[in-house]
């Protein structure tokens, strides 16, 4: 699994994130895969805030998540990402979830992801660099 | 937009669904198509606690959602709903999200659902006839 | 029920806001607490985003919640509420939520607020007159 | 800070968990209460779904929280927890929340907790006897 991915952060499923059906409700999925994709970006020197700050902002235009298989109470899972660009403005981050210890998928997801300036699609060198910088940084992983 | 869908429920942001950015957090809007398919569901007369008692669950196997729009604090949208079978084991909901009082369009949705038995897919009687009574009975609305 | 309060809304329970023991996980509670308030707010006419722009915020300083009965599944319930001053700084907002449509008592809060400028409690003579205004305005409701 | 605790988790700030005013909402900080009171239970040896299956929950009564300062984005956070028997039928828990690394106090909390067999209250020597277990066998964290 490991050789596959850019980046990955572990976690364990909290109590509260469960719902009537005994398992993760759907929607947390996407709060993990937030969570493991600011803390990738954090972690490729992206600074979410200095961005803001110039107007420009990094918003999810698209998901696609196949649920393949239901975290519970308690288990211990790892979201794995890769990202790359696709054409000049959009960048494509496959967020993929495996239970732990036995890296069963969970969910398989798409995340696409544009930065906005103005309402408009705009290219950020500096994302674009941070992003290419981490990618061939991580061969070790 | 009212005669192109089968169901709607009209529901209010609530400030606690906003995130950091001022805008509901891209997760909650999940929340939002979750609560309304269980209300669709129902209104169509399918009970899912009988379904589990009988050991037959209704679970989301794949979303696709399209970011149009932010919704923002206090603002006041609607969650339609229009729902086919495809294939023998599949059901379709298309799920659309619209800002009001103008209809403008906030999220466009896809989620496939089936029913599981012991883990595998089946066909449930009792869903499709529901499904099928429902689409029939609305076309006023 | 309604003349002992000076406000009151009425909700759903959202199967997503349930958890693994089948009823409203405890932390959502807050959740229906704080739509509810500042739903009140806002009818009051305070405006707080005007207030921020100013530099005062409104905060929560210390919560205490009965949990009486727990609500499931598509129950319907309503959060009322009665606001005081207290002292010069503080204001105290019991929140009571009841079962509908018995009023059977769910959960007896109290919540105390303070305006904050600059980190320190200030008086802000807008909220309370609004409140003031809101008291004597709802005793027909 | 750690002399004075049976039991502490370290936890991280996710951006979701933040509101509109930029910071953890206050229903979020008892999500975190709730995680750290289950891993603390279970690293007594407390199993809840056993005790769920005998008939017995342990549920939540009360809750008196005050709000000291608050957590933002990327915070990293230990919520402590001392627990004591109150009468022969509460528990009490209280449970803190610090900054790290500087140890400022967040939150205090004070949480009443019982067990219901049938809806009425009830001793569960086995939980009375992993507490104490637990107590005497903490004096090094």
């Amino acid at each position: 699994m490991d050789t596959r991915y850019q980046y990955k952060i572990e976690l364990l499923v909290r109590d509260y994130e469960c719902d009537l059906q005994g398992v993760v409700n759907n929607a947390n999925y996407q709060h993990y895969l937030e969570h493991a994709r600011h803390e990738f970006m954090y972690s490729a020197g992206i600074d979410f805030a200095k961005l803001h700050d110039e107007g420009t902002d990094l918003i999810v235009s698209r998901v696609e998540l196949d649920y393949k298989f239901p975290l519970r109470s308690r288990d211990r899972f790892v979201v794995c990402i890769n990202a790359h660009r696709e054409g000049r403005l959009r960048f494509v981050l496959e967020q993929d979830i495996y239970l732990l210890p036995d890296e069963k998928l969970v969910l398989a997801g798409k995340v696409i992801a544009v930065a906005l300036k103005n309402g408009r699609p705009v290219v950020v060198e500096e994302v674009v660099q941070a992003l290419e910088r981490h990618k061939s940084g991580v061969s070790q992983v």
